[in-house]
């Protein structure tokens, strides 16, 4: 039987074996570490790169968290007071080229004391400069991560990552979108270890794929009025995940760790009243992909 | 009798005003006027002032639109459906100099066909640096304000204006404060004459508040170290508007123009993990004066 203490700490070995990665893709900057405890129960261990060759701020954040389920959620599932035990691991990383792109991945388990367990997560990427080649190549992976579990999950948390990555005001995608899932519970002939083999697949995805970006982009020349576009493409990056994340809104509401947290918003971000790029530039196309519906990986 | 259209055509005629002793006073910029219409009825003229001589970008906004009330506040209210009639000018400056506060004022009014109306508003000061004179300065002007309507109005409007600008994550306020109020209808004696002359009051206190300190501070000398703290305080800013402000998550929810609404982000601002003063510094006691209940005008 998978308990949540051997899924903790599997996903405090992945945030060691990310971060290793990261720090040697970066080849200059090291994580720094926060422990911090959580006063109604558990806590953390926050890691925090900034100021590398490549990676301009990002994080690799791992938390255990235990105690009261919190009244929201209580509230939305119907249910009487119950206990509570989440894990995961939160990752966002804004690198300094803007031909780089941004990613994200969050991976989580959630159980309550009356047996109410599922798994949640996702990955998903914003390329300041849309490059099809490179989308296809995100979308490929994520498809074959998927296929190698269930043939609905790539059509469906694609699906998902569209809707959930989305920033209504803006009427734009986040980025290229990635794959999303929430609530994987028992279904069907799936069960409790499948669905768990399926989170850890998602989990060792990250390195290969940000390090194959990492790699091939961080010596690629920008100029000033590329770095200009970079510090809008994350204004609306600050946008989302402060009108739109469930997590930051979760953890902010229940008094999570705000520097913990909040590790997801860049070093810089501008914001240009109505900021339109020139018709046919590189970066009126990029605003082009960022729609619904996209089918990077073809038929 | 005071009709809606009296009402919005002096909040145009306020608009004009301030935006010329902005202008005036900034002596480079000019405001970019942009007129937008909304689908369910009515429109604004936005006005931007951007890479100015003083501001490094602002708005002053102003609106007048009408419609279906919507749902939320419908619910809120216990009410059947009423069309709704809601005007106002908004404000928020960003200027360059660390040592000019930045600062956001709304004066506004709504009504619905079932005869119920409301006035609300108020004006907040975030100075970078808090300068107890200048918030001295600040808070006295308003109290005078305030005096020559009601004397419960600056105590109680001032206390609001604590719980209302206040950045529940970062267990700071976002600035000074101010005042702030509300569904002010009738009341007792006070009738809706005496509100208006009130928020009129409140309206045409902001240029001369404002261009005081720009005309005093924007010359004074500043280093790079303290423009980048102006950076992490207008982050602070940034998330206040997008995770709290109710104008701005009320004007996204029901598909306001965008642009007009996120003037109120900066320019440009940054986020540095876990950023601590030093113990003494003048941001350390910046911070210690961001806190609610800070009597300025004392006794």
């Amino acid at each position: 039987m998978l308990t949540k203490g051997q899924i903790s700490e599997w996903f405090k070995d992945l945030q060691d074996s990310i971060c290793r990665a990261i720090e040697q893709a970066d080849g200059k900057a090291v994580f720094q570490e926060d422990l911090w405890t959580r006063e109604g129960g558990g806590g953390g261990r926050s890691r925090i790169i900034q100021e590398g060759k490549v990676i301009e701020k990002g994080g690799v954040n791992f938390s255990a968290v235990y105690g009261e389920t919190p009244e929201t959620i209580l509230r939305a599932l119907k249910l009487e007071k119950a206990d509570f035990f989440a894990t995961g691991v939160s990752i966002v990383m804004h690198p300094k080229n803007p031909y780089v792109p941004i990613i994200h991945m969050n991976v989580r388990y959630f159980e309550m004391t009356n047996g109410i367990w599922w798994f949640g997560g996702g990955i998903d990427l914003t390329p300041h400069y849309v490059e099809p080649t490179d989308a296809v190549f995100f979308h490929e992976t994520l498809q074959a991560v998927c296929d190698k579990h269930q043939p609905h999950y790539y059509p469906k948390f694609k699906a998902w990552a569209d809707d959930y990555f989305y920033i209504k005001h803006r009427k734009e995608t986040r980025g290229i979108g990635g794959i999303f899932f929430d609530h994987l519970a028992d279904e069907g002939s799936i069960d409790k270890a499948q669905r768990w083999a399926f989170v850890q697949e998602v989990g060792n995805a990250f390195a290969p794929i940000y390090t194959y970006y990492m790699n091939k982009n961080k010596n690629l020349p920008y100029t000033p009025k590329e770095k200009e576009w970079q510090f809008l493409r994350r204004g609306r990056y600050v946008e989302f995940n402060l009108v739109y994340d469930k997590g930051t809104k979760f953890g902010l509401d229940t008094d999570g760790r705000t520097e913990s947290i909040l590790m997801s918003l860049p070093p810089q971000a501008n914001w240009v009243y109505n900021f339109q790029p020139k018709p046919q530039s590189k970066e009126a196309e990029t605003l082009g992909w960022l729609r619904k519906g996209v089918d990077w990986v073809g038929k």
